[in-house]
């Protein structure tokens, strides 16, 4: 049996209770504070304790290259992706300042970049391939290397725990990877290329046009092999980091650590853990709605409603990484603030 | 001249430009953080620097009664007005506990509470009245009294200024003063009760029906006094939290200290201030769109998106104190995001 078909843990369901019954004795009208309250109470079940917290949020960036960049379906050139590998660590990308801002730890994982061999300090290499194959001509890995990706993710989620870290992110980075995630959605949803296919980094209206043909190619290519089993669909027209948040997240609910779901890729990355193993979406807060084009559809599928929507479209785990504050507030909120007896003020309505 | 015709301070188009000019060199696909950058480049436009930040939020929270209550127009009774006033300086109150999570001075104003004189550790008892008067009979406050709220408003904005605030936030509390905020919001807006009155801390359908019919009547009382005059609105059918916080307003506007607008309530005293000093506007970030029906209409009159849309309906300005985790993130990211020179990344588009 394959790893990621093992068992999930259970969240607790009397630690969502008691949380529960604190909500309704803090000094609120009732149900007043919503989102965060919904937001404490899952953490507490997942986390089973009465006392919920992300003292020690963990963040890991999973990069990959693309073969379908030489179709021309991106706005910026292949080489980014390693240069930005460099910039997550020195501190000057958005995920480096988020992570700064909220006491994360980030890991940066290369599953497979385009280039010779580096060494770039706090990278590190575990280039399955120098990026996938173009997916609009053959699959875009062989199912070895897509388990090779899922498993960088079970390590990762295993070194978080490891780390006593108390709830996960997952972002990615790769040249191309809102074509590669548009073409997991559409065969894992069933649907054409229009209906998930966004702009991605900014490319313009007939690039967006080129892009959808490509992908509506590529389903019919892969359609037979992939039909409806998430792993062979990653195969076919996934990445090397779409696989491995996919690995990371099932790896998470295994070992019972909360996820934090980001913007558009990690959502496709989620859909595919939840259709690998369908109770890995208990693990899963939902951080950010992005401005990418299809990641409402996705999220209805997923039944998930995000903290923030702010229309980022940066990923990088940027927008679970801005929601870690919401998340934290949530916990304060629902560990500190007085109930009715504690500060004799009266609970009932009249 | 009454002082809240005073003119405001003008925020610095150098300091935008410069900071527009900053977000398009760091490192992420151009307008990608949207809303974060949009509220960086505002702060550093209206703190005139290069570098915004919140470093020192302050927040006020502006109690009063509301004679309105013997029209029995709300789920929770009076005497819970001045019992939040403790646990908010004690420590236990939502906005306590978000005070605490990011470092922002609270200062608590009783501007007219029902009941006897008292003394409350870390309080300020300004009462003006005990409660306003029934607005469904009488007008509220006096010309005045009024004034007298108005100008509470203005030495707080002034106090936090002395104390080198670098944003506001003002909350209220008073039961009952959702009945209060939606009149005066009607007497703005033109609209009848319906439009504008929501269930506040959750009142059953029956008594939304009483409560918007209580605001009708009202509304005819006093429209032909308060035709369209923002300070004679407040007077007829406004409440003196409501009424300072509009001062607050104003005179953050003249001294140059940015603001950020919680939820219908206090929307309802920041329209009040525009309408008074129309330039106000300017000097406005919005935190949160409430779950109070007719939030959304104040929003639209006023051009506002708030950044979050968490459904929260619990006043105190907790709402705006939720965004200040956000504002922070968005100042953190401005001032130390690497540029694509800094990081030797690829800025430029394919």
């Amino acid at each position: 049996m394959n790893w990621w078909l093992e068992a999930c843990k259970t969240p607790s369901a009397e630690a969502k209770q008691a949380a529960e019954a604190r909500q309704l004795q803090l000094t609120k009208p009732t149900g007043s504070l919503s989102e965060l309250e919904r937001t404490a109470v899952l953490l507490a079940s997942l986390q089973n304790t009465a006392q919920p917290n992300i003292h020690k949020p963990w963040i890991t960036i999973f990069a990959g290259d693309h073969g379908v960049m030489a179709e021309n379906i991106s706005a910026y050139p292949q080489a980014v992706t390693r240069q930005m590998l460099q910039n997550f660590t020195s501190g000057g990308a958005c995920i480096s300042v988020i992570a700064k801002e909220y006491n994360a730890s980030l890991q940066v994982i290369d599953c497979g970049s385009v280039g010779d061999a580096y060494e770039y300090a706090g990278v590190e290499r575990r280039c399955i391939m120098q990026g996938t194959a173009n997916f609009k001509i053959q699959a875009a890995m062989t199912e070895e290397q897509c388990m090779q990706a899922l498993e960088l993710g079970r390590q990762s989620a295993d070194k978080a725990l490891a780390n006593s870290a108390s709830i996960y992110v997952a972002g990615e980075m790769g040249i191309g990877n809102t074509c590669s995630a548009s073409a997991v959605a559409c065969l894992l949803l069933n649907q054409p290329a229009e209906q998930l296919t966004g702009v991605g980094t900014g490319i313009r209206a007939e690039q967006l046009e080129h892009k959808k043909q490509v992908i509506d190619q590529a389903l019919q290519l892969h359609k037979a092999y992939a039909q409806n089993d998430a792993f062979k669909i990653l195969c076919a027209v996934g990445g090397l980091e779409i696989a491995a948040m996919a690995g990371a997240y099932i790896r998470c609910a295994q070992i019972g650590l909360p996820i934090v779901v980001d913007g558009f890729i990690s959502t496709v990355s989620a859909l595919a853990a939840v259709r690998m193993n369908p109770r890995v979406r208990d693990w899963m807060l939902f951080g950010h709605q992005s401005a990418e084009y299809g990641h409402r559809s996705l999220l209805n599928e997923l039944q998930a409603e995000p903290l923030l929507k702010l229309n980022l479209r940066l990923g990088e785990g940027s927008g679970a990484g801005a929601a870690l504050g919401l998340i934290k507030l949530a916990c304060s909120l629902h560990n500190h603030m007085a109930t009715f007896a504690e500060a004799a003020v009266i609970g009932d309505k009249v």
